[in-house]
């Protein structure tokens, strides 16, 4: 048996990421993968025995290009409140240039082994850690005190999934600072609040 | 060809409900099902000319029981704030009883003909706007003011929906109320706002 080589993975990656961009998920096959990876079928599956392993691969992929995206991007801010912003902001870039990511993560939900955790969901186990622990940097740094940090960040996490899939494009210009807000402070309209920040 | 009878066909689909309920959705087949239900293979068939058939009857079902379901629940409810915790209540209910409904769900849109609209985006786009229709009542009410309707519909929606499926259970006794006291009025423990409600 040949080795295997990191380029040829990655090009069959690359190949499979655009297939799954532009085709329903069911209609990708594996014949047509290599024809435009430029590669044998019997490569292909010297790599990935089959599609779930495809899918898993590509999964991790996009599982650690999101969360180090988001590490890198809270990196940059220093309030906790900015933080949370920053994270809304590279999420809906990220998915709003790789739409086809949500039925990636819908058709390995549906195919998952059921004897495997779900690759996607120790990715969610991450969002969620980084989230809760900017809630406890802002409580340590009294900025804001979140009540219950799980449910309030599956909300926010839950909330803005729904966003990019079913909200309006183009997104409206200050849509994750405006959220952020809201949902710290609330989304009904305060009168007379003084602790209330400045309202958009 | 015999005619087809309402009593035979929501036998197929009681029998497929439990079925989905306890197998891996591509485990279903349809030969055991027609077994499950005491009817033949040719029945089913003529019932549901394939699986996607019978996901759509499903899904339909359960759509309508969802709708019906809330709109029932609010209308027991006078004022909008019962009201959203009334639809958030009765959410978690129904897909705490039913949890393979999730798994139904990501079935169909995974396999949904891509010429037909999804068939729960209409049950999606309904409940938004009976959330909407509550948001709306609350301003005319002078109760409490959403700033951007779609936006935050939305994010309680896809916010809820993370609870259900990634949340502690057993589900905390008010989680509800804190929920929707916590979006309207702000997750940030408030410490000195003369206008926030009596928080939990």
């Amino acid at each position: 048996m040949r080795t295997k080589s990191a380029t040829v993975q990655e090009k069959i990656l690359a190949s499979a990421e655009l297939m799954f961009a532009s085709k329903r998920f069911h209609e990708v096959r594996m014949e047509d993968l290599a024809m435009d990876a430029g590669v044998g079928k019997g490569t292909i599956y010297r790599y990935f025995k089959d599609k779930e392993e495809l899918y898993t691969a590509l999964l991790k992929v996009a599982s650690g290009d999101l969360i180090k995206l988001l590490e890198n991007t809270i990196k940059l801010q220093t309030s906790p409140k900015n933080k949370l912003i920053a994270i809304l902001e590279s999420s809906i870039q990220l998915f709003d240039a790789k739409p086809h990511l949500f039925d990636l993560i819908l058709y390995a939900e549906v195919f998952q082994n059921s004897n495997n955790d779900f690759v996607w969901q120790q990715t969610r186990r991450n969002v969620i850690q980084i989230v809760e622990n900017i809630f406890q940097m802002a409580e340590n740094e009294k900025e804001f005190h979140i009540r219950n940090h799980k449910e309030a960040a599956l909300l926010l996490l839950g909330g803005i999934r729904a966003i990019i899939r079913f909200g309006n494009t183009p997104r409206p210009g200050n849509l994750c600072t405006d959220l952020v807000n809201h949902f710290l402070y609330g989304f009904s309209k305060p009168q007379t609040c003084p602790n209330s920040p400045p309202q958009t």
